[in-house]
């Protein structure tokens, strides 16, 4: 139990928020935390629910006098926020952001910095399709990873002190230039999330196909395209709109391969896709090896009777 | 506890017929029950655990004197059995299979059937990534559906005696029209295993991004692809085979849909994106109220601490 922040600000109060505000107090990490959020009824809600040590009515009161501030607001909102609190920040603070996409939040966030003020981007790789400040949980981080991204020029000790913070909370910390992470992200995160909304989408237009068939028969497959279509559509926009380049790039590979199986489904060509589904559960193996999900049959996750 | 079939074979011992058989000893609706799988392997591991009470070196000495015959063998494998157990079928049994496609496997089987021995296709919508003798399970059913495609001509009392069967291992069941049912579970099912078949591939192949990479950071969305892509490649080969009309036709409007998302990401178009995805949130809110899953979050079911 080590305090490693006297005082932290959290800008935004949804999911990762919310849920850095109990790991912290869980690790005993932080001091007093301030929290601040747009909308009044999403700092009503986290007034009730106990959520930050004191609720601010406006950015600049919860940043001021913060030795770390959280910008945990969608990508898009990152300028407009460093640029309201910028003038209150404290020498020698230090600001990072929890954005799925990192160049794009360098870049808006580094030409706001006042002199003496570190910034060390964050991106925590946990998150579930629930969004608000009651969908945070103290456990949310435990085991999961998190990327720093530091520049060239970003303060080392002001990096480690952060990395020592996402330790605290149960992430196992890495570092990684912002633009790799922009792109091992397209794969692992972007590209995932822009299919399932596509196949979703599809199922939804589709008029030879009832709504209700597509959610009565969802469990074959369909049902965890769903959960992932179900995430916050502001910060999947965002995502989208400023990591563009890899997007666009993961997308272009992944419709080459498309092609080459609906090629073969076409032509007949059994071996090929035989082979291909084959390859595809070497991946798998890798991922439940590497702890980062068990190997417990997943049969619906549903109340059995319910 | 009602037996509804004195002596059930079951022709394959894959993840299915497994759990088949214990969800039918759990409801007593069996009296004895056979089993065979081309592997001597497979065959081994049944008699080991105690799947079926009695596992058979050939198909036919199964399927003799039964009741009720269940092809539990990929779609593509169909044709050959029932060519091989046909003359030793008793007058007045009921053959099923449980395949994923149905229209094909009504052609494939349909001609080989002997006079008084009535055809019953179904398909249970369940499922693991696991496959194998020792994937089976009795709850597997449970609250999930079970699809009856009769055609003109199916036995009324053959398809009313299968449907109690499947009632009574758990299952809601719903009869529904061949062709209407390859095109549903191509949205819900087939072309979603593409997708995520796809997703895994690209992923495996690009080489500025590691395999160890893509496995450390799978948990933001692609762990979900990879447990679908790990599901057994022979039984897909074949669905994909077998439904390619319907599978060609729904890629095609998932391309056009993918296209159209990708050139607003490529233009900048914020609106339609956010208007998308909000529309996306629905669908998943309706699978939630029909009991196909939970609203529990997904933080990744990770053992903490492992």
């Amino acid at each position: 139990m080590t305090v490693i922040y006297d005082r932290v600000a959290l800008i935004g109060l949804g999911l990762i928020a919310s849920s850095m505000f109990w790991a912290m107090k869980r690790a005993g990490a932080a001091g007093e935390v301030t929290g601040y959020a747009r909308s009044a009824e999403t700092r009503d809600t986290a007034r009730e629910i106990g959520l930050c040590d004191r609720v601010c009515d406006s950015a600049r009161e919860a940043a001021e006098g913060a030795d770390l501030v959280i910008l945990a607001v969608p990508v898009g909102a990152m300028a407009t926020v460093i640029q309201d609190i910028a003038p209150v920040l404290k020498p020698g603070a230090t600001v990072t952001d929890v954005g799925s996409v990192k160049r794009q939040v360098i870049e808006a966030v580094s030409p706001h910095l006042p002199e003496g003020v570190h910034f060390v981007p964050a991106h925590p790789l946990a998150g579930t399709e629930h969004s608000g400040p009651r969908a945070g949980f103290e456990t949310l981080f435990d085991n999961r990873y998190c990327l720093l991204t530091p520049v060239e020029g970003t303060d080392a000790q002001a990096t480690d002190r952060l990395f020592r913070l996402w330790q605290a909370i149960g992430a196992n910390v890495e570092t990684m230039d912002p633009d790799h992470h922009d792109l091992v992200l397209s794969v692992t995160s972007h590209t995932p999330h822009l299919i399932a909304y596509t196949m979703v989408g599809v199922a939804d237009d589709l008029s030879r196909v009832t709504d209700s068939e597509v959610i009565k028969y969802s469990a074959a497959g369909f049902r965890d395209f769903t959960r992932i279509a179900a995430s916050d559509p502001t910060m999947w926009r965002d995502v989208f709109l400023n990591n563009k380049d890899a997007t666009l790039e993961i997308l272009g590979r992944f419709t080459e391969e498309l092609f080459a199986l609906q090629r073969a489904i076409r032509t007949g060509d059994g071996d090929l896709l035989f082979d291909y589904f084959t390859r595809t559960r070497e991946i798998r193996r890798g991922i439940i090896e590497a702890g980062q999900d068990t190997d417990a049959p997943d049969f619906g996750r549903v109340k059995p009777g319910s």
